[in-house]
């Protein structure tokens, strides 16, 4: 069996590949990453980097003209800071009812879609990404949600003829969890990239540093990315 | 509210577009036509007619990078030949066990996720698209069935926040229903353009072709596009 893999060169999809390398094979494993229009390469170069050391096939896909229209934090085209704070602090400000300004619209929704597509093409039978729990709380992503990912997996279910499905091994587990299975696992860490800004070093100050390096601290782990 | 109307050119969405436009008021309405790398550009030349005759806003999206790999008889890089029969006498050959020749894989699923993304940049607070119920019959297109739509439907409504839904006016009705609508509503079907082919005239034979003429017989009138 063929997958497709998500892969963004952060810590959840790096992890989601490294558990799909192991289930399936890295001969029956693509991976699949994404330019959306973000603020800097960091992310592409870390995909690559990460592809290279598993040793299988990586495709590229650019979809930022799609989101030419918004004015989501991270993108090019935003003038909007992006928040220095954690997740936590910034659903405590947008009350849990709104995502918060780094949700790029139905980002999960369109990259599944397009590697539903995809995937059918290469003939895969799953589509594997990291959403987890912790990215979900408090309304802060609502496509990382587990509600989310059941309609997406039914609808590229049915909507393949019964051809494709979609895996997301992370979607009721903590980011702690996701980097604890993949210190198990032995995924390369050191390859990954999370930070929102794109300079050389992580910012330690974003949301995304924030809670990487709170994932490292749970599992008594330094974050190798930082040595 | 505003609405973001998946406009392809031909008869279907037409004919959806025809009811948002009455629904939420030509303002209101932005229509959405995606290129996917068909053999030909009259569907996108007919929806440029049709926008201009609405009055509405209109947006232009290529997805055809995301469609290369795949064999599907509509896309220039297929050597496929479009068969020229009915959905109906195509799904007898597959046995209804899996999609025709002419499925495009999860076309459907992406450009309605595409649609979700520019949407909500866009403060739309709707989706509309004209999939109906032939198309789904026998899973000749499965990315047009009510439990597609339905599971799209909650994945855009979950993975937005709750900001953003999907209307399909005609999934539970056939085409022949859709053009009786479509007349009442006054829409310029001679403006529409649905055959595969792409000569300067529909071929009359292919399923597209052979679909639109029994709806219109169905309905006793001339189709205006062969006037």
């Amino acid at each position: 069996m063929k997958a497709l893999v998500l892969s963004s060169g952060g810590v959840d999809s790096t992890t989601a590949l490294g558990l799909a390398v192991k289930k399936y094979g890295k001969e029956n494993v693509i991976a699949l990453s994404v330019s959306y229009g973000q603020k800097h390469d960091k992310e592409i170069r870390a995909a690559i980097a990460v592809a290279e050391y598993y040793g299988v096939e990586q495709l590229f896909l650019d979809l930022s003209k799609i989101f030419q229209y918004s004015n989501c934090s991270l993108l090019q085209q935003s003038a909007e800071e992006i928040p220095e704070a954690s997740y936590a602090e910034q659903i405590s400000q947008t009350e849990g009812e709104k995502p918060v300004s780094t949700y790029v619209p139905f980002r999960n929704g369109l990259f599944l879609s397009s590697a539903a597509s995809i995937a059918l093409s290469k003939e895969c039978e799953v589509i594997c990404y990291g959403a987890h729990a912790d990215d979900s709380a408090g309304f802060a992503y609502p496509d990382c949600s587990p509600v989310f990912n059941n309609a997406m997996n039914e609808a590229i279910w049915e909507g393949s003829g019964h051809q494709l499905r979609v895996e997301a091994p992370f979607v009721n587990v903590t980011k702690a969890e996701v980097v604890r299975m993949g210190l198990e696992l032995q995924v390369p860490y050191e390859l990954t990239w999370s930070c929102y800004e794109g300079s050389e070093k992580p910012c330690g100050r974003c949301g995304t540093c924030i809670d990487r390096a709170a994932a490292f601290q749970a599992n008594h782990v330094a974050d190798p990315a930082l040595r």
